[in-house]
């Protein structure tokens, strides 16, 4: 079948790609949502998932056989994809949902020995390879990972981003290239390893300090990088680097090469030469140029590192933080008085004016993840988005809960506030009150330097445990110096252990943001980020605590007071007159009213 | 060289394994602390480090080339070892200090390339085999398993125990062979297993519902036993178990096999066929006779059975604690007295008159481990244990604490209590009042049920970091149904995470026990067992809190009130009603008097 236009439906996708299938032999193509760098955000030239089937939330998997096409997505995405799959002939499968097999189960219960399954293995992370290598191997099927017929049929396919690379210059990079890359190659000594190869663009951005924007939200830009003890080769398209910043980077080391390149130069590696790899950040299709390294497997040296902000980058943190906590007074005074005076306020609205406070402050670059503003039972969603056809007037008694952030130059921001409507219940104001607890909690902790990250979850469950509720997401991930705002290695997440468990090491920048949800009524989440410090040596150890440098008023009008202790009052107290002093001076008119009357103590 | 009489002296005995070495081309003999059954308390027989080094601690392992001895142990034995090892030629290699490798380390660096280096592969775990094969593969060296050049020296080795085996019967023992074994049997077919090896002595006695007598305080025998979907058979020596036994074994499809024939039935299981073992907990020597099965590696499914208590054993737990409430409080009554009186008591006298108090309680079996009795700085070493040789005078002022348990036909008991002598001083009872506090958060604590044991630790651990204390070991251990008073497969600490993590389940035994240790000074340690049982179940889960079932007055004259929340007090003066109205019926005399002016209310 030759196409004469490209297929406009998921359905007809859908077909062309049987179509593909049957001419190739294969009994089933896996489509997953991930990129060559297995990146959070996807560039459209690598959403292959969104095209087949309609659905462009940002998790899940589709299967498509000869008479089957599944898309498996966790619970936070059943109700959207149910409704961007109708008409498809795509069943939705509900990943997590007790009666539904994982994708791998299926294929293994309804295909046959000697079937071909492709993906692509370009996109395909090497520990996902590996369980599917061998669960198929077991039941005679094969995996295919050198064939693309979801490629093959998308005649429209967009092209890779081009967008420029810059230099993160100081005062806001805070090391230089060198230093980053004698600490990489020191790494890579301890491990035994003559080369390093990064796929993953914030461990590269970060270790050259340069910064992109081929994707939304993350400063990162497409690119490999392969290290040997004296250069980098670094794989990117022609153009988006400048001959200048070309010649600035040629004396640290820095050769560029077409991003397209990686493949022959991988192959034409020395047999035997030691090479590191991570593993979760490089994919089976990379690796299957280097049939001939020794592989050393361990997390990306850069992961830690970058993960460890220096006094320089801490002290560029908290400037940031005020910036975007002087937005946030701009935002809400507007949003109060808005409210007081009747206006209609939806979510979408809640975005614009935020994200327009956020742009007129200095340094900022960009927002650092999609606003999720959610109202009422929208805020229940942890990963609510409001979308033009569909979105909540903000309106009648509630809470609205508030989760966004900002690219700065100088540090990167996540915060997440909640706020009554009209007169909450009392069921909301005993909920925002647990939750309350739970962050300050965990924003009180002292523990030895090294505690896994995983534990110090608990102190922020307890509150909620005691009173039998609980959240599904952790309570806090890294956040890059402008860079990804999520990202490794340490994940305060008592179920989700980090592998290998990541000890807390002074100068990590990490969310503090325990929530409850109640399904189809209401949202609460209390988010600010935390800077592990240094605050006593005993014969015991090195003991951190928590420094909180998210600034911004953590509304007291829901709280049921004698529910908190002092000591928990006094947290509260303390936080609101730092959050007073350091943004007064960067506010007028009515943020600064507004900031006055939020930071009053109980 | 022909040895006329066994060698004497640690130095003797070296020379004499050298020798051996020599004569069979080996450079090394490496000799770990293990048995073939992995167990915590070997038999005599299996001492060899001991027999060789003179160091009688229970954890080291011994290095000896043709020019170098060292024994590698870990901190709280190097005081021991350094005495013990005196005029041996023995180095004392200080285990975990920053300028000591590692014993694999160390021999990667000082042999060569050719070397072979041996290690009885009967005892060796199949872990630490994996770890010495792949770091020697590396270098050119071999590792020897098939050899014993220590038992070839050992001329006057002792013969293995003889202890009867006994049937552990209703209404104390409250599960059937039978189902035990169908329920060991539904998780072989879980994985996919045809066959299933056991050598870890705990999980065959309680698979069998039998106990044995071959090593102090843990009621166990040894035996191998090997599963299949009929039948099983169990490797233990003849003799053991009488002929009346073995019919009613019989009957459950247990044939007995005599200890020594394992190899050979291994060695005939047909090839290809599924054998679950559990790598933690069979050694590399015994797995060498299995050369031809598919072994499926698991946790042993009967370690996580095992631990979750049924409601029958609760109630057996909950009345042997409170005879050894009673014990203790007989024995604190007479302890108080006597030093009111001024008489002179030693640490020896302490283990000496608390043994026979519980010796004289019904059901009583033998104590579950040596009783830790240790006075002020004694009580620093949380593994300290008084011998006739060295021990100390209560007398003075300070701390003494005293952990000891026992072995009841209902349950297995495990205590420490720490108690004022002379007035102790403020630092002592602010240690003491933190160490309380650790205990109680604990024990308040609620938790969905499989929230990862390890996570539960920072409870315990955050009043102390808060004052920038900590301690060495784990908070919690699991504890054994009339069995070892050390078992898994839950572990509360929040460094030494378990692999895999294990999910608290109702019906699990812990211990609840945090320290403080002031090297030369003094020790505190306040531990109660506690059962997680189901509390509440809400849209977020079930909740599991923890049922404190020791019963035993937790020492009120050293706690420093005010530092105490009234949650706090509030806990305490429940658990010392509950004490109180518990043993009450079980005293009388001096102890009821004791009982009740130590439960009294703060």
């Amino acid at each position: 079948m030759t196409l004469q236009h490209p297929p406009a439906t998921s359905a007809e996708r859908v077909a062309a790609l049987r179509g593909r299938l049957a001419q190739s032999g294969l009994a089933a193509c896996l489509v997953p949502t991930a990129d060559p760098h297995l990146s959070e955000y996807l560039p459209d030239h690598w959403a292959a998932r969104t095209w087949l089937s309609g659905f462009d939330g940002s998790a899940g998997s589709l299967l498509v056989t000869a008479d089957f096409a599944g898309l498996w997505t966790d619970s936070r995405y059943w109700v959207q994809a149910e409704a961007q799959l109708r008409g498809s002939g795509i069943v939705l499968m509900r990943a997590g949902a007790p009666e539904v097999p994982d994708m791998l189960d299926w294929v293994l219960a309804h295909l046959a020995h000697g079937d071909r399954i492709a993906v692509d293995g370009r996109v395909l992370d090497l520990a996902a390879a590996r369980r599917w290598r061998s669960g198929l191997d077991g039941a005679g099927m094969a995996l295919v990972l050198d064939q693309d017929p979801v490629g093959a049929v998308w005649s429209d396919r967009p092209a890779l981003p081009e967008a420029r690379v810059f230099e993160h210059l100081p005062p806001h990079a805070c090391r230089t290239r060198a230093d980053n890359l004698a600490a990489v190659r020191a790494a890579m000594r301890e491990h035994g390893a003559a080369w390093h190869l990064l796929s993953s663009l914030d461990d590269i951005a970060w270790l050259l300090n340069l910064r992109g924007a081929d994707v939304d939200y993350n400063p990162v830009f497409l690119a490999h990088a392969l290290l040997d003890a004296e250069g980098v080769r670094l794989f990117v398209a022609p153009g988006k680097i400048d001959a200048a910043l070309a010649a600035r980077l040629a004396a640290d080391g820095v050769v560029l090469r077409d991003y397209a390149a990686l493949a022959a130069d991988l192959a034409a590696l020395p047999a035997g030469a030691a090479l590191l790899v991570d593993p979760a950040r490089v994919t089976a299709g990379t690796l299957s140029h280097v049939p001939g390294a020794r592989r050393i497997e361990a997390l990306n040296p850069s992961q830690l590192l970058k993960s460890v902000k220096n006094a320089a980058e801490a002290g560029n943190i908290r400037a940031a933080m005020a910036q975007d906590g002087a937005a946030l007074c701009a935002f809400f005074a507007w949003f109060e008085a808005a409210q007081a005076a009747g206006e209609r306020i939806t979510e979408i609205d809640v975005d614009t004016h935020l994200s327009a406070a956020r742009a007129r402050r200095p340094d900022f670059v960009s927002l650092s993840f999609a606003t999720i503003a959610g109202f009422n039972a929208n805020g229940a969603m942890p990963h609510y988005r409001a979308t033009d056809a569909s979105h909540a007037t903000i309106q009648g008694d509630g809470l609205l809960l508030i989760d966004s952030g900002g690219q700065y130059l100088g540090g990167t921001t996540d915060i997440t506030r909640v706020v009554p409507i009209g007169t909450p219940s009392a069921e909301q104001c005993a909920d925002y009150t647990t939750v309350l607890q739970a962050h300050i909690a965990l924003a009180r902790a002292r523990f030895p330097e090294d505690t896994p990250s995983s534990v110090l979850d608990m102190l922020a469950r307890q509150p909620l445990w005691r009173r039998g509720l609980d959240y599904g997401h952790g309570t806090g991930h890294g956040v890059g110096y402008f860079l990804n705002v999520h990202e490794g290695p340490q994940s305060i997440s008592v179920r989700g252990h980090a592998r290998p468990h990541q000890g807390m090491k002074a100068g990590m920048l990490t969310s503090n943001e325990p929530g409850l949800y109640r399904d189809g009524h209401w949202g609460i989440r209390i988010e600010n980020l935390v800077l592990a410090v240094p605050v006593e040596r005993t014969e015991f150890g090195t003991f951190l605590a928590f420094e909180t440098v998210t600034l911004c008023p953590i509304d007291t009008r829901c709280i049921v007071q004698e529910r908190l202790s002092a000591d928990e009052i006094a947290w509260l107290n303390t936080y609101h007159a730092q959050v007073r002093d350091r943004l007064l001076p960067l506010v007028d008119g009515a943020a600064r009213d507004w900031l006055l009357e939020r930071t009053e103590p109980l």
